[in-house]
């Protein structure tokens, strides 16, 4: 999920701090996600932590296992899972003062969905797979994490039917493929698609930005 | 999915090609499947694009991660996914008159499903699996992107209550098994499983044939 | 799933046989529990098949992929899976009459849910995976079968709502690894784990144990 630690020598400390900061962020606001959508089904605290943790670090999972990446991530980090769990129980005592919070929680999912975005680039750029793969990488840490969490939910996964969210993923990490392509400097690269992705994010909700939907009634199959 | 391309050698160059091509009609047909089934459910082209790959390449990637076999084919081969969402949002805007194109389209599906299986039981053979893993390899990459399909877009899977659709898969990878056993030359043991599965499976539309159906009502666990 | 053979020598033939009997009771039970489960969405004995092969082997399968623990069990013991066709196809025949074994096959039921807890951190274990690994390998062994069951059935898991079952799983799995890491003998730690989940487990049931239900309702993301 994160830039390996041998990543760590390869660019700056200050770099590597702020992507582990957003990382962190952003597994904690998944993981608040999933909570929430556990109590609209009423399940136990059990199950509370369960699609915490599904929701948070599940993407990751999901990734690594199509690019055959083992060990899994987390499976190195115990602290993310519980950083997670706790998350998602600490959910449940504050859940009644959220919406109050609506804001700052729509920030930091936005801010969670590009860094994930650009980890699964990043994981998909070292094992050397090929661009198309790159930018499928990204998504499939960026949103598989909520399609996860929506299934285990009993629900149409949202994140194929809200305003602009899975094609931030998708234009953040098109970017990104195509600044390496370029060969802009990592550093530079990771910046501009982060305050790009954000901006992106940020203008679909205030304007309400959506996609065409695709309606079809018809049964004959 | 394929069979790749060290195998090119093995055998000729005309049955590569043919199952290649069958190949590529039955991802199209599974795509199409994928994007009306997205548009049942209202979504927008992002997920209809996503819907349309998961249900044409869905079934090859649980397969290969199941086999441990890495990396998945699709990642080796960017232009099937290219094809794959092109043929999903194309489908967006033909959908209103694929009604009239139902033969051919369930015939192409028809080809899809035992294409499928037939690549699934060669996958797992090259592999050196046992038998029955061979059978369970087939089927798997058969009828699961369509499970995928239908578990996103919130339903209960319909090959567990249509008429015969993933027995085929079944009786198809059951022959091609016991050919293989018996030593048949693969371009003749192809050739058979394919026609024989084809009849099948027309015959099982034209006169609704399906399996005996099990029904449980009590609840007491 | 089990033990691998190799082990067999490290621990004596009488605790291994135990352990494998355990075992097969186990996903006869799950596999049972599967059928019930598709009896009541009205699949054909195809679907009955495979959720009944899903639920048994299924929880082994994901905690392979999740672990990259090649092959994958059950893959090199197609045994199990005749074993478990059989048993969802027999459950078609005898399930009118199952009420009156609800105890019975409750009790199975429970000594599974420990063995696919205990043979899951074995298997973390021997991989040389951290204690927090451990014990999340033993629970998606001992339950993300009967999520999966649920998510084909297009249902919300009944593990997450449930008197106390899968936190018997992570009970048992804590007291596992606390054993291991005060290196009590294997034979007794087993022991020990395996009386104490299932004594938790049918005072859950008999007592109605429960844990706190999150309800969440507002809808304001």
């Amino acid at each position: 999920m994160l830039p390996s630690v041998s990543l760590l020598d390869s660019f700056q400390w200050s770099q590597f701090t702020t992507m582990l900061v957003i990382y962190l962020v952003a597994i904690t606001a998944e993981a608040m996600s999933g909570a929430l959508a556990a109590g609209r089904r009423n399940m136990d605290i059990f199950g509370v932590a369960v699609i915490a943790s599904v929701t948070a670090l599940g993407g990751g999972t999901i990734r690594d296992m199509v690019l055959g990446h083992y060990p899994i991530s987390w499976t190195q980090h115990p602290e993310y899972i519980f950083l997670v769990i706790g998350a998602g129980l600490l959910t449940t005592l504050v859940a009644r003062h959220m919406h109050r919070l609506k804001r700052v929680f729509l920030l930091l999912d936005a801010m969670g969905l590009i860094a994930f975005s650009l980890i699964g680039c990043n994981v998909a750029l070292e094992l050397g797979y090929p661009p198309v793969v790159v930018v499928i990488s990204g998504m499939l840490t960026g949103i598989s994490g909520g399609i996860l969490r929506d299934v285990l939910c009993n629900q149409v996964p949202i994140v194929f039917r809200r305003e602009l969210y899975a094609s931030v993923s998708l234009a953040v990490c098109l970017l990104f493929q195509v600044m390496h392509t370029l060969q802009v400097e990592y550093n530079v690269s990771t910046l501009v698609c982060f305050a790009a992705g954000l901006a992106l994010r940020l203008l679909a909700i205030r304007f309400e930005w959506s996609l065409p939907v695709f309606s079809y009634q018809q049964r004959w199959e």
